[in-house]
């Protein structure tokens, strides 16, 4: 049985501001017959320094709009979104499918580093909630999770300087108290608990040495949709070209100019569309 | 004549997020026996990245909240915000004196090094209106001025990260175009265009030299505000205790936290109160 009149729908993809396209590439990697409408919320952004409540807030009024849009899928591609509101938000906008990206960052580390010490470096917020912590330690009990928070990180992303002496000596001055102890004692998985941090891969790579598992959700969030949307057979097969939407709040000229980096593609003012919440 | 009702009113402050009480701390040093309230649209910040739509109507919300608190005056101790929105505010809110930060910064450096070269480290969006250019050439024609976005400085001061090698070497990476050249070449002044910015003076100085003025608005602000209150007979001589309250749109513990490098003195969560717009 096909449910072709749902399966043509687009998924939906939100986020505080651009970090969220390092999930909307891997999404379109994996799924590239599915259209997608992505909101970044750059009016408001960022998240990780504000309070749940107002996360919350921000995070309602902007998935109202991606439901006004008739997606069949949400996807909140904003670990600090996550973390405060992944649960009210699949309450509020059941019966459709919504996931976050904390639980698959989760998975992604357990599975790469089983029984290991994890180190998660992300917003504020996010580590303030402690959702990583609890989303690994419910799958693997006698993993060790330590969670870094690094505003700066997030900067350092849109500014687009991602590597280079700055970039290193940042990453080593967040990362030297993890790192300079005995082996043992070390991180086996550093898991990218911001949507902003993959640009940042080849960095922390180069402080963190070989030996260390850097995870992110993006590949594995992409793998959970798509396990989905066979299981609720919501698979696009129309044959009809997708297509991408981007919305953002504010900004069409920034959104392309920073975006285009978190992408993986350049991007015009004129792709981004701007929509008031 | 006395104009006892209304002097006794706090002067209103408003800044984006915490930057702004680097002018608060220079105001109460000015006018120390004057009344204050500061409010810092923490819900929304940074403004520095955002449209001068959405700038502007989050600065008339901001005010409309400080003129129902009974204010006799209002700075606007946000650079980017008083780029965007003053003629407007000022518009708006008559016949209350509304007084912004860039017209401040500019006679600062124009009296600092007449018919100079003026290097002015803002954010984008005041770096796009221009508005520091046009407030010097206005006073002074022959001056010329060049305007540089530095985004990353505002997260560099609210990391609190102000000293030592990684700011150091941030701040030459963005001043490195300006001081490579012959001496002739090089700015006479470097306007500190964001309030954020005070704070980095020292490194900024280090990485600069002796040879270059560094201004910043507050204390400049400080002075009109001491000016025009004297001339308006609003000055406060009431002899009671002056009073300062803080005010956020998100976050008490984060204001607290991240504000007291800006305003001088240790910050609590209970100084701060916080309220909706």
């Amino acid at each position: 049985m096909t449910n072709s009149l749902q399966s043509t729908k687009p998924i939906g993809i939100f986020d505080s501001g651009v970090g969220g396209l390092t999930v909307l590439k891997a999404l379109r990697e994996r799924l590239p017959d599915e259209s997608f409408v992505y909101l970044g919320d750059t009016a408001r952004l960022p998240y990780g320094t504000k309070s749940p409540t107002s996360i919350l807030r921000y995070a309602k009024q902007a998935t109202r709009h991606l439901q006004q849009r008739s997606i069949k899928l949400l996807v909140i591609a904003c670990n600090t979104a996550s973390a405060v509101a992944l649960e009210d938000l699949q309450t509020e906008l059941q019966p459709l499918p919504v996931i976050g990206v904390v639980h698959p960052g989760a998975s992604a580390a357990v599975l790469a580093r089983p029984s290991g010490r994890h180190l998660v470096l992300a917003t504020e917020a996010t580590v303030r909630l402690g959702a990583y912590g609890d989303a690994i330690r419910a799958l693997d009990s006698s993993a060790s999770v330590e969670e870094l928070p690094c505003e700066l990180l997030v900067a350092l992303a849109e500014e687009g300087w991602t590597t280079g002496g700055i970039a290193e000596a940042i990453v080593a001055r967040y990362l030297q108290p993890f790192l300079s102890g005995r082996n043992e004692a070390r991180p086996a998985s550093i898991i990218l608990g911001c949507t902003h941090f993959p640009i940042l891969k080849n960095t922390i790579r180069r402080v963190a040495g070989d030996q260390v598992s850097i995870v992110d959700s993006a590949g594995t969030t992409a793998a959970v949709v798509a396990d989905l949307l066979q299981l609720r057979n919501l698979e696009r097969k129309d044959g009809t070209r997708s297509r991408v939407d981007l919305l953002a709040t504010d900004g069409a000229r920034r959104f392309a100019r920073v975006g285009g980096a978190f992408l993986g593609e350049d991007l015009s003012a004129d792709d981004v569309e701007v929509v008031d919440l």
